[in-house]
């Protein structure tokens, strides 16, 4: 069964080992940020820079496998469609909105979305990492410099991440302007 | 006056607000991997995924500033001689010696320095982040592949951070082999 997470909203759910979770962007050009938290103790949770460590890439697809804290792998990539994904940057959120959109509404972004998702699961709004963005389209030039740009998704591209671990999910359809190129769009999922 | 930290040991200290925390690489080549905690509430640290938001780089050098988890600058870096420094990997550690160095003995490395060194000031191993990892060389292709190369850094690199709140500081002189090239040397520091 498919679930759709509204514009601009977020959900928080238990992931068994084993089970695959695919994330499908259902009309393109939108964002999903996920986060995993190890269920039996959620002080461990995914870290980019872990990641980054043992991957030894900052650009992660089929094959790559997303790392924790505690140097644990949480999930594997098993399939993916897109193939342009972003671990660098935080979820967008009250701050990230007044520095970024001054002149438009105040959000609480992803961030508020997934702190009030996992509040349930004991989860701490401190305790949330940066997020792994799926479908975020984040080029790095060679000189450092960040841009954040539209998605490359088209409708339907999709991503399948295996569980290694009992896991504490969150995941978002994003609300930051940039991220999705000003639209806001729903994220679909489904547990395999 | 300077201190000295050990090879391959690590330090904690306040560092009062307006304060500057000068770091040197008294031999050239060695790595010092830095953490910041708001002194009043070290749930709040600092985060590279918020510091790449606000920066929109992930070259930080001066001018730039290392933001928290809560989107608070916590340190702006006012002098670099050196201009070359990471904040994409985590402190070396029990594991990733294991996972790099399958050869050679394991070591705690900064990760277990630092979390010794953070203790007293009631900060969990599991609450470390990413470290702003001094004079650290680490290339990024445009494939997003990510190398560890020794540092640029000639005896004597130096870099100054301002505090922009009181804080708790974790510095190390590293203990991983690639990331000095090998060379396990000190680093310095001092309060200005």
């Amino acid at each position: 069964m498919t679930d759709r997470i509204a514009p601009r909203s977020g959900v928080a759910f238990t992931l068994p080992k084993d089970k695959i979770l695919c994330v499908t962007d259902p009309e393109g050009g939108q964002v999903g940020d996920l986060l995993a938290f190890r269920a039996a103790d959620p002080r461990e949770a995914i870290s980019n820079g872990r990641t980054f460590d043992y991957e030894e890439t900052i650009r992660l697809t089929t094959g790559n496998r997303l790392w924790s804290n505690r140097s644990n792998a949480l999930l594997e990539i098993v399939e993916d469609s897109c193939g342009v994904h972003d671990f660098l940057l935080t979820p967008c959120s009250e701050a990230t909105f007044r520095h970024f959109y001054a002149d438009k509404p105040v959000h609480r972004g992803c961030f508020g979305n997934l702190a009030d998702a996992l509040e349930p699961y004991g989860i701490a709004a401190d305790a949330i990492p940066v997020a792994f963005n799926l479908f975020m389209n984040v080029p790095v030039g060679s000189d450092g410099k960040i841009r954040v740009l539209p998605p490359t998704t088209k409708a339907g591209d999709f991503i399948r991440l295996r569980a290694l671990d009992d896991l504490i999910v969150g995941l978002t359809a994003c609300s930051a302007y940039d991220s999705c190129g000003g639209s806001f769009k729903p994220i679909d999922y489904r547990i395999e």
